[in-house]
């Protein structure tokens, strides 16, 4: 007698469905329909099920999507610009080559970006750039997940350009028309103020009031460098969180990226309003932020979720590295072993990344009745066959290139660590043109 | 009119022979024959050769193979064993297992390690264990190039045991006699009183007298932990290289692994011995031992190398993964974007390790008259391919999955990511079983 019909039937792998925590299913199975997970559990107790397509995955290990939660992904064809320069050099260099981006170029970096991410096991992007309609081409076309925001800008040097505020919340206005919900929701809108001292006071309430009244995500960089922080301060008399906080934007819906500078009172002040703090360890230590506080923020019970940032400044889109670095760094800087647990960097690259970004519901473990997006790592690899404890080696050994299977939404975009949706030789082939148009 | 006569022609590549410091070829060629290099330089003027093997290697990065100068090969199979440990606890949990790890496990895990390396780009090791003649012998079959050292400990709890003193040095007699300059020198044997705290002051003084006058590497941690040089403190009254100074140890065949703790006045004694530090930035952090001061090491003159540690606190080989840790890490703890730069963490990955070998005369860096000790990096991959510069790139966003061929001495042991030596799924298979074994 034929079983339960299903799309498709993960059999074998390792599950670490990352909720409930700790949870490790040695010889597991997932089950999948209309892009939802509608079974999981141990294989030897597994019903029967006829399948359209069964993945064989003994050897492999069954994990959800990773969620990158701050990227900017255009900045693929900037890697290399500005190799050892201090920050501020670093920036003007990045600037001018970003000055000489069209809608084809960012294009064209936004689908080796996200192709990247694809192939290295992420599922699922929060993006801030210019041009955003090309990043969500990009992510259209590859078929990941995506809460995606045009990064507003309306002051320099402390200036604000009046025009400029109008012509930005105007550019986000139809970007979340255009973008809000597409795809069934696999692609949504944010509002992104860039940051405290990038945005005038106008135009941060403004995309606060904005954000709540529809329900997204306000994306935002915070207390990323020293000097930030001293500006916002000598500016505003007020911590870049404070001033925030002042403005009425602090609240259950801000994904803040960096918090490297958060002090006690601030990290309690974040924990309070329910914001979510994006930890991106490798470009803080490339540009020399700093060390974000993570265990006291993990302490204090702020939301912390994990992204690589742009790729000038990391220079990969490989959470896996990430999730890595995260798990041994905070060890390190405070001398304590226990510091970050391996559980911890695993729950940041899932589950608080979809905390974070609204999508708790939907996403960031395996459970049933979620949105069937994961991934599978073949655990065969020399540096991973040996291992005593699964979770260990996702964590500290694994890298993007041991991801061989993505699904998203039940659709398989990755097999045997190839592109199904994207032709990996045209998309390489056109941000290299891009690249070196740049250059030129 | 047939050229010069060579065994293996690499074309095309972007070469990066690490001395002069700085160069890079942008697309150049090396001619191998007799396992050394007998030409390098610019495609457009290379001269007549007629090759027994031409590798076409436009779209690949040429440099020379990596050297992980402090390693425990056969830990691969203790892999995820005490996740999320305290140092102590992890330590006995590590010893349990290694007290069940007999010459068959130690060989298995051995090769496993090995093979791990070679995959990722590391052509030299220099390693410390028990029954190291296993890891000699999977070395051998390899084909990689290694300094082997058994580890000497003949005292626990600051008590000697007299006559392990004896036996550990007839050990590690018996290991020079049998292993040291065999296949040619590709493997050396090294004197490697384990560390301070374990060893007698009669074995470290015995020790030093006996590499002395063999002519070998002295290979050691030292100043580890903060507890390491508290105890090395309360025991001698001096710190850890001060009372190596006082026994005459510290010299310029000295390879000091970790230094975390070493202070100025420490570092200056080094700088003035000769001794070499090989940094391990990931083990130092996941064990939380801390962040070893490399800029001051570089600026005050020690020579800094590069190495992974024992997998098991790693918990990988990969030693492009450590010199991107390395590059980044020292910039986020200093707050300085320019503590170390792309070339700094490259050379030390290289030259910096072969010098910390004595093999700076051998390999290290792609030059005529040196071995032929190189590997080829594929830069077509989407995170390398629209670089604006390759030390970049290979630096900060390349990991040992992009190497595509491996060439020691001439001969091509890795050829298109497979190892040509070994056989990949027996190993494997060998090493897990072997793990399975310590973890019943």
């Amino acid at each position: 007698m034929a079983g339960e019909s299903v799309d498709i039937l993960v059999k074998g792998a390792a599950v670490v469905p990352v909720e409930p925590p700790g949870l490790v299913i040695e010889e597991g199975y997932v089950a999948i329909s209309d892009g939802k997970i509608v079974g999981i559990g141990r294989l030897e107790s597994m019903p029967s099920y006829a399948a359209e397509e069964v993945i064989e995955a003994k050897g492999m290990a069954a994990l959800p999507g990773l969620i990158n939660a701050h990227t900017h992904v255009p900045m693929t064809i900037l890697r290399g610009v500005a190799r050892d320069k201090p920050l501020k050099e670093w920036l003007h260099e990045i600037w001018k080559y970003e000055a000489r981006m069209g809608r084809e170029e960012v294009l064209a970096g936004a689908r080796l970006g996200v192709m990247e991410m694809m192939l290295s096991g992420t599922t699922t992007i929060a993006d801030m750039y210019f041009y955003e309609e090309e990043v969500a081409r990009a992510v259209l076309e590859a078929g990941i997940r995506a809460v995606l925001s045009y990064g507003l800008i309306d002051m320099r040097n402390w200036v604000r350009d009046e025009e400029k505020t109008e012509r930005e919340l105007r550019e986000t206005e139809r970007f979340i028309k255009e973008w809000h919900m597409a795809e069934d929701g696999r692609i949504r809108a944010a509002v992104a103020p860039h940051a405290a001292y990038t945005c005038s006071k106008e135009i941060l309430i403004r995309s606060a009031e904005l954000a709540k009244s529809r329900g997204l995500v306000l994306h935002i960089h915070l207390s990323e460098t020293r000097r930030e922080v001293e500006e916002v301060r000598s500016k505003t008399g007020l911590s870049p969180p404070d001033y925030l906080e002042s403005l009425g934007v602090l609240g259950p819906n801000v994904l803040a990226a960096h918090g490297v500078w958060l002090q006690e009172r601030e990290i309690d002040l974040m924990a309070e309003r329910g914001a979510s703090v994006v930890h991106c360890p490798a470009s803080n230590l490339k540009l020399a932020s700093g060390i974000a506080p993570v265990p006291e923020l993990l302490r204090r019970g702020v939301n912390v979720a994990l992204g690589t940032d742009g790729a000038a400044s990391n220079d990969t889109l490989d959470m896996f590295r990430e999730m890595r670095l995260a798990a041994i760094l905070h060890r390190g800087a405070t001398l304590n072993p226990t510091a970050l647990k391996a559980w911890d960097a695993l729950r940041m690259a899932t589950i608080n990344g979809a905390k974070a970004l609204g999508l708790e519901g939907e996403v960031g473990s395996l459970e049933v009745g979620k949105r069937a997006d994961l991934i599978l790592v073949n655990m065969r690899k020399p540096h991973l066959a040996t291992s005593h404890d699964v979770v260990s080696s996702l964590v500290f050994s694994a890298s993007g290139a041991d991801v061989d299977t993505v699904i998203v939404e039940g659709r398989v975009i990755v097999r045997r660590g190839e592109p199904t949706t994207m032709d990996r030789e045209e998309v390489v082939a056109k941000a290299s043109e891009a690249a070196q148009r740049l250059g030129d």
